[in-house]
């Protein structure tokens, strides 16, 4: 057979040559939307390979990004990995310290940017002076993305490197210690992408019209751009507006059939879809990811024939793990009867091998019940982290993904705790997950965090803080009442407070850091 | 990222780990319906790896199979693959000097045969010294299947090796010179299979039930084995009963979604249908590949809402280069403004890079005009022959297919002919297909074979033979008029001959040179 290494740049060369016309909608800082065609996107990234290489930018150098997903930003990607180099999405979320830790980390030389992130940069140049220069990708002057193309070829070989050459770089945040980042290679990010592509898995074809809310600094955007490409589907690319109003006139004008992001976003086009009596245009499909979506997104979405599905992943997994249409088993069942499998974080495909662990490192059984230690291995699966000389995997070769679950007969892996967050409960073991999947049930609750607080008896007990919506006015004994009827006994909090805000860490997620410790003595003083 | 090599026991592991109840029904020689498990299938293929092994197999040696799609036969598929040996698929369609050739150049150590080829294996093996042993699927005894894999382990170790290992080995008949072998990699393999379940190829799930009629002897059974393990389809294979009635049966009764094979079978199965007044159950997609599709085809099956898709490929490419699910341009036509798309031959996937090219090996525009050869560089394409020591690409990495046709705007390439049988009338190139696909669309017309007859003035004119349907009375008058409103007047064949019979090659085409052969003067003599 022929040779015919697998990099992304074939992704890019396919949309434009096959899918020319097919452009791309994206929305600028200002709320304006322009169109590039996928022809054109291959031009700019050409010629992006060219000025880097002008530049003196050589295969395996990092080149950062901090932006959000508009269509220069994915010419960009193409443009940086087509010719070898490595494109290291920064989350602006991060926060000061971590971003100049992570830029000198990789030794970003250069950084494109949003220009709404000038004064972010300008903070962090002082602390990185590896950054040799900032290009801002909606400018076109000095300093700017048309600046810095012009002249340049449209015409740039790419690929010809080894397929195992690094292509994206992402840093995940952690809990603990420095950022650590994981080395995406071309091959990995290609495969991903077939995987993915599978009609068991994001299901998308050149007929698709795909919009991105989830950034693409979040682990390649779950690989929706290279998923996109290699079908040759419209993007819509929503930029930073992301409340419910701005996506739903995206969705119309634009008629994205498919889109993903993180509950809070549909969270908030539901509302606003609620508000204004309005429907979501051709949208078929949801894709749900980042954190644990809840029943009642399944069900608004249902109303409007909107397909829900889970996914969950890591930046670890590039990053999808698990994803699923229902198995004809489960289309089989009521609508009532399938919830708990949509509410699952979805099945492996091939390529993902998954198993769950004891303590000992013991496989357990795929009996729905068995809670262990989630583990993977697969193609898309970091080996070691960025510059770190230790494995990151067991003997077997298994990533332990620091999640929990169980993973049922039809496949279906439910995710019942981050390991660290597990309340352990005189020898019960308690999912804070579901304490507040449950809780958020309520229309009443915008935001849950259930966390482990020491108890003089029990070891640690679960404490629930809650923060209301908007003109809510539920109390703790309509939560109390709801939890008691879903969870066992055992797992109902002993105290439910409401807070008025609580905290979030940079990717979205609540950060129970700082509530641990300000809730640490709780139980302790209740019980003198 | 992790190093997890593509190899293709990957499929029937994650089928038997996450669909291990789904069955793969099986109708032996007999009639008679089987059904296994993907779990039973891998055990089996497993006990087969150690029984190999027992005997002294080693990886890269050839075994070969002589058989119809049946369970046993993937079975042996995954184990002798698993293992690392080579699985050479052996057409039983072949001539008996094809065959012992093919088996020679092989050195096929033992063959894997259903016993309705006893005789032909009888014949062969006085000619075939290299082989060391037969074994019957279809038989439990001695020189059996169960007795070959008695006692064996079902804990073989697969993989473990390169996945640029081979896997597979297919011989194409040629129309000039001895057959030639085209070694399939465990990744090229892989490869063509994630690029097929593509929404925008073959589109497959864990909910489809796929019959390939195409038998998996023909270039990877067009891929269907490996793609329904990968996501853990119900297989339904119908063994040696090919007729309309027999097809029909498993369609209903074991609830077929998706089949696949050459045009000839689905006239039978329509033919049935029209007699019985029957319905092809839960069919929804047809796949037509190995001979151009006729438009009466695609419109019959219209009728019972069954989808035709077109699928192109050659044993060299694994087998698929074009497949394809209307684009949406195409979607939104009239039913009737898509049959030309729908009778071409598809579109490129990622994976296949499509190109056609003039004489002197210019690219030629994609203008659904120009007629060029069709050339094909990707993932799972031959790179050289088995055993040649001379490339069959050309500088570029094309693979040139030995096709000429067209490819217009969308995207959609339409083969007009084979290179060979083009026919050349006066400085014009006439395509022998589109003579025959128009005559066939008349009811009273089985086969057409039209071919190029040396001509005093004209160099060449197209004949054109033609075979009855049976109880026809179709005159020559009728298919005169029917292709002069079909073809330019310069393509009408001179001569249209009724004969009552077409040869056919061991792959199921019509082989012309014979007629070619007997009708060589035939316009000379007329103009005498």
């Amino acid at each position: 057979m022929q040779s015919w290494p697998l990099t992304v740049d074939r992704f890019i060369d396919h949309a434009a040559r096959w899918h020319a016309d097919v452009p791309i909608a994206s929305r600028n800082h200002e709320g304006a939307i322009t169109h590039m065609s996928w022809e054109g996107v291959r031009r700019d990234a050409s010629r992006l390979s060219h000025a880097l290489a002008a530049h003196g930018i050589m295969p395996g150098d990092r080149i950062g990004t901090l932006a959000m997903n508009g269509v220069r930003h994915v010419a960009a990607w193409f443009g940086i990995m087509g010719m070898g180099a490595i494109c290291h999405t920064l989350n602006p979320r991060f926060s000061d310290e971590q971003l100049s830790y992570i830029i000198n980390h990789a030794a970003d030389r250069l950084i494109f940017i949003d220009r709404q992130f000038l004064p972010l940069v300008d903070r962090l140049r002082s602390q990185c002076p590896v950054i040799e220069r900032v290009v801002v990708l909606d400018g076109d002057g000095g300093g700017g993305w048309e600046r810095f193309l012009n002249g340049h070829g449209e015409d740039y070989p790419w690929g010809r490197f080894d397929e195992n050459s690094g292509s994206g770089l992402c840093y995940t945040s952690g809990t603990t210690g420095a950022p650590k980042g994981v080395l995406y290679t071309h091959r990995s990010n290609y495969l991903h992408t077939m995987m993915i592509l599978q009609p068991d898995s994001f299901n998308l074809g050149a007929g698709d019209i795909v919009m991105p809310v989830v950034p693409m600094f979040h682990a390649n955007g779950w690989g929706l751009i290279f998923a996109a490409a290699a079908v040759g589907a419209k993007l819509v690319l929503p930029g930073s507006r992301l409340d419910g109003a701005s996506l739903h006139d995206l969705i119309e004008r634009e008629g994205v059939t498919v889109t993903a992001g993180v509950p809070t976003v549909w969270l908030s086009l539901l509302a606003y879809l609620k508000d204004t009596g309005k429907r979501p245009g051709k949208l078929k499909r949801v894709f749900v990811g980042g954190a644990a979506c809840s029943e009642a997104i399944i069900r608004a979405f249902d109303q409007y024939c909107v397909e829900v599905q889970h996914v969950w992943g890591m930046t670890e997994l590039s990053p999808v793990g698990t994803s699923g249409r229902p198995t004809p088993e489960v289309q089989a069942l009521s609508h009532d009867e399938q919830i708990p499998y949509r509410l699952a974080q979805g099945r492996s495909m091939i390529g993902v091998d998954l198993r769950i662990v004891d303590e000992q490192g013991k496989e357990l059984p795929r009996d729905g019940k068995s809670v262990g230690a989630i583990q993977i291995r697969g193609h898309s699966v970091v080996g070691r982290y960025y510059r770190s000389d230790a494995p990151a995997l067991d003997a077997d070769g298994f990533f332990d993904t620091g999640d929990v679950g169980t993973i049922d007969a039809h496949g279906y892996m439910r995710i019942t705790d981050r390991a660290k967050d597990v309340i352990k409960s005189g020898g019960e073991w308690i999912s804070s997950v579901d304490i507040e999947i449950n809780a958020m049930n309520h229309p009443g609750v915008e935001l849950a965090a259930a966390i482990g607080v020491l108890h003089p008896k029990w070891n640690e007990r679960p404490l629930l803080l809650l923060k209301r919506s908007v003109n809510s006015d539920v109390t703790e004994e309509e939560i109390r009442e709801l939890l008691s009827n879903r969870l066992a006994r055992w797992a109902v909090p002993d105290a439910i407070l409401f807070v008025d805000d609580i905290p979030l860490g940079a990717t979205g997620k609540i950060d129970k850091k700082p509530l641990r410790a300000r809730y640490r003595d709780y139980y302790g003083k209740q019980g003198e």
